[in-house]
């Protein structure tokens, strides 16, 4: 087990140890990984659909509600960080590349205030 | 930023930051960013969908596709982190209850190789 | 082709003819059915995202805005038949029955007014 | 109640009724019916995740596992349709008119057989 929480590396080798512990391994091919994502992002949406959009923080602040988002938020990272594993992604440094990325494509003083588009 | 591209935490900061520069801050209630995360599923699932199942891992070891593969899963994390940031979650944290609750629930000698069943 | 445009199953049959045409069938096991569902999904939510959810109906409601959603709801639409057809389900019957279901479910005197609540 | 079950339009009154029964048509604003729609996916990708790509069809072959499939895919289809609804969007139309965009856009003789790519 990794001495730290808060590491993606270390969150990384202890879900694989996991899967290696039960032989899971087999049934992790990225397409299998990538629809138990999907089952996990729509539990996490099944907690947020009725609730109106401008009350969803204040319905999420009480501990019990905070932890039940944060137990699903959980699965949805065990699994995108399982299947960057498969896939052999050092997936810290590419969110860091992405976000420096990104902050090359929206300048800050370019877009303030206004939501990029999609068409 | 932060010094470290595996930190969950600073990964988070960062990402904070990079909203409120661009005054992105009132776009991003929970139900937007989880619509966000799921247009970014969507595109990790684009890459995938044809490729054959025992194929996957191959057809992603080529640089060029293991760094879209690594794009595509870093804007998922990105407003995976985003979310659980504004509702207050530290997901570092939860994804490791989550896991040690999970190392309780399915003892390795009794699941081995056998995956979880949903009906 | 099929003689209506309102008919489940010649929709589906339509979608089937496609697929043979171009022999695609070959792509379409249920898991990347699913998988270029999950696609087409996130292509609709993307839509959707920044818009604030009480504006969302108002801003779709010029003629080029309600095509593009309709675009990416038939995008949906045609893979979820395509996914029926593979696995042989008569989904307007499975549909008429899932409804006449909740129907007896949510009772309408029971449940007025108040979501179903996810835990 | 509609006639038909296997009518789209037919189909979309029933669910516009059930919801006017209940007064949950304040609930149906497009993201809240959009996160939905992902809780139903994800619950149909459940159902899949696990089982091997080339065995799906036939592991849902039986009469039991089958309906199982049939009410998930109908829960995505009644959420996709009461969308599509409130967006005023007449989505058999709509994908009649996507089909044929389609059958330009991918001319058969010349995808035969290759799956259309994403990058």
């Amino acid at each position: 087990m990794s001495s730290s929480t808060d590491s993606i590396s270390g969150l990384t080798v202890d879900i694989r140890a996991f899967a290696q512990e039960r032989d899971w391994e087999q049934f992790h091919d990225p397409k299998s990984l990538l629809l138990a994502l999907v089952g996990e992002v729509g539990e996490l949406a099944e907690l947020f659909q009725w609730v109106p959009a401008g009350d969803a923080v204040a319905a999420f602040s009480s501990a019990e509600r905070q932890q039940r988002a944060g137990e699903e938020i959980s699965d949805v990272l065990i699994y995108l960080l399982r299947l960057a594993d498969v896939l052999g992604v050092d997936v810290g440094a590419a969110a860091s590349a992405k976000l420096a990325d990104s902050r090359e494509r929206f300048v800050a003083h370019d877009v303030r205030g206004t939501a990029p588009e999609k068409r």
